[in-house]
C-alpha cells in the first residue's frame, strides 16, 4: 500500500524568505525537544497511560460481528454522540461512503444503512431527523463515556421515549447499542441492567483520540466501511513515525513546524485546507483534536500560558472565493495544511464546448481533478509569493488505508505538539465552568449556586440591561 | 413583525473589568467616525455606487414569475456558483427549508424541488451528484457576474454536456438558466445566442452582497422561500440602521465594537456562533463578508496595513465540545458573536425517563430549547468569567423576515467596519495571483509565463525537493 506524503517546501526560507520562512538549522535545533518528546510518549505509553496509541492493533472481530448481525435489519443508523464521539464518525462516512450516502436508494447503498449523526439539540433538527426515520428499522448508538454528557442523554431520553412508542420496551436492546466507558457510568449501568448491547471506549481514549475506538469503528463497520484497512492504515503509520528519525518522522516534522510557525513568527491560526470533497470534515475532526489538547491556561508546571493554536477550516478550492482574499493580503498570523488527493475514483473530463469562447474554452479536454489540483497548487505558491508558509498532505487516494494513516499521524502529531508547547493534551479543564453553568440554569440539584451567579448577572445590574439594541 | 435584538452587555467593562472589556466612553469616542462613516456611505450610495443596499426594494416579481413557471416542471435545482454566488443560497435554504429539505419525498417537500448547490470541482462530487438526479426534471441555474469563473464554468461545461446528451441542444433553454452581469460577460452573450433565461446581478452590487439580487433569490424562489418576507426584514433593517442614531443603530455598534476588540484588544479573530440548527450556515455565509472585504494589504490611502479580523465558524452547542476550551483558557484574541433564537418552530419536551439516575434525571420535563439556549448563556458567562467578550443577536424566530434583517445588518455592518478600517470593502485584489496561476497551470493562453515561475519553483531547485517526507 502507497504511504501519503508531506512536503513542506512553502514552510522553509528557500521558498519564503529569512523574515518568513523557516531554517533546516532551526528545525534541526528543535531535535533535542523532539527526541524527548518520543521518549517521554514511549514512557508514558508502555506505562499503558496512551491506550489510543494502541487501537491500530486492536481485533475488530466484535465490531464486525455486530455489523455482521445488524445487515439487513435497519434502513437507518443514528449516532447520538457530541464532540469526540461525533466528529471522527462524521469524518470516517464522509470520507469513505460514496458522495450523497444518504440520498441513494437502499439498492445503490448496498444494503447499507443511511447514517445521520445527531450532535445538537436543536428541537427543529431533531423532529426533522426522526421525522425521516421508520424506528422499527432503526438502530440509535449511544455514544458517551461518561454517560451524562447533556446533549447526548437527552437526545437519548428522547430517542428512548421515541422508541419505546413504537416498538415497545421489551425490544429497546434490538433498537439500542451504547458506547461508553469501560468500568462505570450511568450507560453501562442502563446496558447491563436491559440488555443492551456495549461496546467499550479503553479508560486511556480520551473522545478526540476516540475515532479508531468503537465510538468510530463501530458505527463504519455498521454503514459497511472498511474497518480492517483504517486500522491497518493507522498501524502503517505508526510504524513509520516511530521507525524514523524525528527530524524525518511525519508526526514529529508537523508538529515542530506548526510550533515553530507560532513561537517564532507568532502565527496563532492553523488554516486545515483541503482540496477534496471526501476530507472536508477531516478538518472539522481535527479541530476539535489540534484546539481541545493545545489551548490551555496553564502549561504542565503550573504557569500561566493562555497559549493554543486557533484550528481553522477551510474548503478548497470553494473558500478561494471566500477566505484567500484575507489570507493572502491580512495578517500573516497563519499557517496552511493543504490536504491533497492525488487519484480521485472518477475522471471527469471537461467537455469541449463553446470553443469560441476563450474566456472558458481553455478548460475544454482538461480534467476536473487536474483543475482541482491546478488551484490547490496556484493557491499553496501565491500564499508563498507574500510569505505565508504552507505544507501539503498529498493522499495517492481517498480509502480507508489512507485515511487511517492521516488520522494516526494527525493525533500522533497532536501528542507530540502537547510535548512542545509542554501542556496536558489529553485534558480539558476549561470546559467544566460551562457545563456547570448548564446545569445549574437547567435546574440540575447541587448547582443552584452558579445559577443564583449568572442570574445576578456580571456586572452592574442596572447598567448590563443598558448594552442592548431593539 | 418582530425585531431581532443585540445585547453587547459582555463586551463592556461592567462584565469584564477595564483591561478586557470595553467601556461606553470608548464606543462614545467612535462617534465622529461612525458619523463620517455614515456620512460617506450615504454619499456613495446616492451616487448610484453601493446598489446593494437598494435590493431589499427591488420588487421580485420576475423571480417570482420565472419560480411559477418552473412549479411542477424539475424534482431538482441545482446552482452552479461559488463564493458569493453560492453562500447565500446555502444559507438561507438551511434556515427557510425544512430540516433534512432534500431528504424529503416530494409529497413532503409539497411539490418543492430538492436544492442543490455544486461550489467546487471535485470530481467525485459531481459524479456522486449527477448520479442523483433526472436530467428530464432538473433544473440548473448557472451563477457567475463575468462567465469566466473557472470552477463555475467547468461545472457548466459538463452539465450542459449531459443534458445535449438527454434532452437534445434544443431544449437547453428549458434546462439553464443563468444569473450574471447586467451588461457583458460569457453567459450573457450565451445566453442571448441561445435563449436561456438570464437574470442580472446588478453592476453596483460584489458577489458577496448579492444575497438578495437574484443571485440569493432566484434558487429561493424556485425552492417557494418566502421571498417578499425576505425584502421586507432587510428593508425594515435598513430602516433602522438609518433611523437611528450611530451609537444606537445595530451595524454601526456591531462594526464599532467588532472593530474595537481587533484594534484596542488586538483581537484579530471573530467567531459566529450559532446556536441554531437553521443559521448555521449564515456563519459561512458571513466568513466570506467579512474575511474578502475587510483582509486588505493596503489602505485607501496606499499604505500597507495587511489587516483584517479572521472570522471563523463555529457551532453551538456542538463546538462547546471541541472548541471552547481554547476559546476560554487558549490566547485571549477573539471576539464572540451569538446568534441565539427565541421560539423555534417544534417544542421538544425531554422525556421523564430514568428517574433514578441523579446524572440525567434532571433534563426530565425540560425543554430542547431550554437546553440550547441554558447552554448558549451558560457558555457566553463562561467566556465572559474569562474576560473574553461577546455579543448576542436574538432572532424572535427563523423565518424569512427575521433572516431578512440578519443578512442585511451584517452586510451594511461590513461597509461600516470597511469606513473603520479604512479599507474598500468592496474589492478583492488578493485573489487575482492565484486564479493568474491556475489559469497558467490549466495552459489558458496569455498565461505561459506564470506557469513557468511556478515550474521553476519558489527557492533553490535543488533543495525544494528535500522538504519532503514519502
Amino acid at each position: 500500500m502507497q504511504r501519503l506524503r508531506i512536503d513542506y517546501t512553502l514552510c522553509m526560507e528557500e521558498a519564503l524568505g529569512p523574515t518568513h520562512g523557516l531554517s533546516r538549522y532551526l528545525v534541526e535545533a528543535l531535535r533535542l525537544p523532539l527526541e524527548a518528546a518520543r521518549t517521554h510518549l514511549g514512557e508514558q505509553r508502555r506505562a499503558g497511560g496512551l491506550q489510543w496509541m494502541d487501537l491500530p492493533r486492536r481485533d475488530p472481530a466484535d465490531l464486525l460481528e455486530f455489523a455482521a448481525w445488524s445487515a439487513g435489519r435497519f434502513d437507518d443508523v443514528v449516532v447520538l454522540g457530541i464532540g469526540g464521539s461525533a466528529l471522527g464518525t462524521k469524518a470516517l462516512s464522509n470520507a469513505l461512503l460514496r458522495p450523497f450516502h444518504n440520498l441513494r436508494s437502499a439498492d445503490e447503498r448496498k444494503g447499507a444503512p443511511r447514517l445521520f449523526v445527531l450532535d445538537n439539540v436543536d428541537p427543529d433538527e431533531i423532529v426533522g431527523l426522526f421525522s425521516l426515520l421508520d424506528l422499527r428499522r432503526t438502530l440509535v448508538n449511544v455514544i458517551s463515556k461518561s454517560g451524562t454528557t447533556a446533549e447526548t442523554m437527552a437526545a437519548y431520553l428522547v430517542a428512548r421515549k421515541l422508541f419505546i412508542d413504537v416498538v415497545g420496551a421489551a425490544a429497546l436492546p434490538q433498537h439500542l447499542v451504547f458506547t461508553t466507558d469501560p468500568l462505570g457510568g450511568v450507560l453501562r449501568k442502563i446496558g447491563r441492567q436491559e440488555g443492551i448491547p456495549l461496546f467499550e471506549i479503553g479508560s486511556g481514549v480520551g473522545g478526540r483520540f476516540s475515532v479508531l475506538s468503537p465510538v468510530g469503528l463501530l458505527p463504519a463497520a455498521l454503514a459497511g466501511m472498511d474497518v480492517p484497512g483504517l486500522l491497518a492504515g493507522a498501524a502503517e503509520m505508526d510504524a513509520w513515525i516511530g521507525e524514523t528519525d524525528v527530524i524525518s518522522s511525519p508526526a514529529f516534522v508537523f508538529a515542530a513546524l506548526q510550533f515553530l510557525h507560532y513561537t517564532r513568527n507568532k502565527r496563532r491560526s492553523s488554516v486545515m485546507m483541503p482540496y477534496s470533497h471526501a476530507l472536508v470534515d477531516v478538518a472539522d475532526w481535527f479541530r476539535q483534536l489540534w484546539a481541545e489538547s493545545l489551548g490551555k491556561a496553564v502549561d504542565r508546571r503550573g504557569r500561566t500560558v493562555n497559549v493554543g493554536p486557533t484550528p481553522i477550516k477551510a474548503v478548497g478550492a470553494t473558500d478561494q472565493h471566500s477566505q484567500v482574499q484575507l489570507y493572502v493580503e491580512g495578517p500573516d498570523d497563519k499557517v496552511f495544511t493543504f490536504l491533497r488527493v492525488e487519484q480521485f475514483d472518477h475522471t471527469v473530463i471537461i467537455p469541449e464546448l463553446h470553443a469560441d469562447e476563450h474566456a472558458i474554452a481553455y478548460l475544454g479536454g482538461t480534467s476536473m481533478a487536474g483543475l482541482l489540483n491546478a488551484e490547490q497548487e496556484a493557491t499553496a505558491w501565491a500564499l508563498a509569493q507574500r510569505g505565508r508558509p504552507s505544507l501539503t498532505i498529498t493522499l495517492p487516494r481517498v480509502d480507508a488505508h489512507s485515511v487511517g494513516q492521516l488520522l494516526y499521524l494527525l493525533e500522533f502529531a497532536t501528542a507530540v505538539s502537547g510535548e512542545l508547547y509542554d501542556v496536558n493534551a489529553f485534558d480539558q479543564p476549561g470546559v467544566e465552568l460551562g457545563k456547570e453553568a448548564t446545569y445549574g440554569l437547567m435546574g440540575r440539584p447541587g448547582f443552584e449556586e452558579i445559577a443564583e451567579r449568572i442570574r445576578r448577572g456580571s456586572g452592574d445590574e442596572d447598567n448590563s440591561r443598558l448594552y442592548r439594541l431593539e
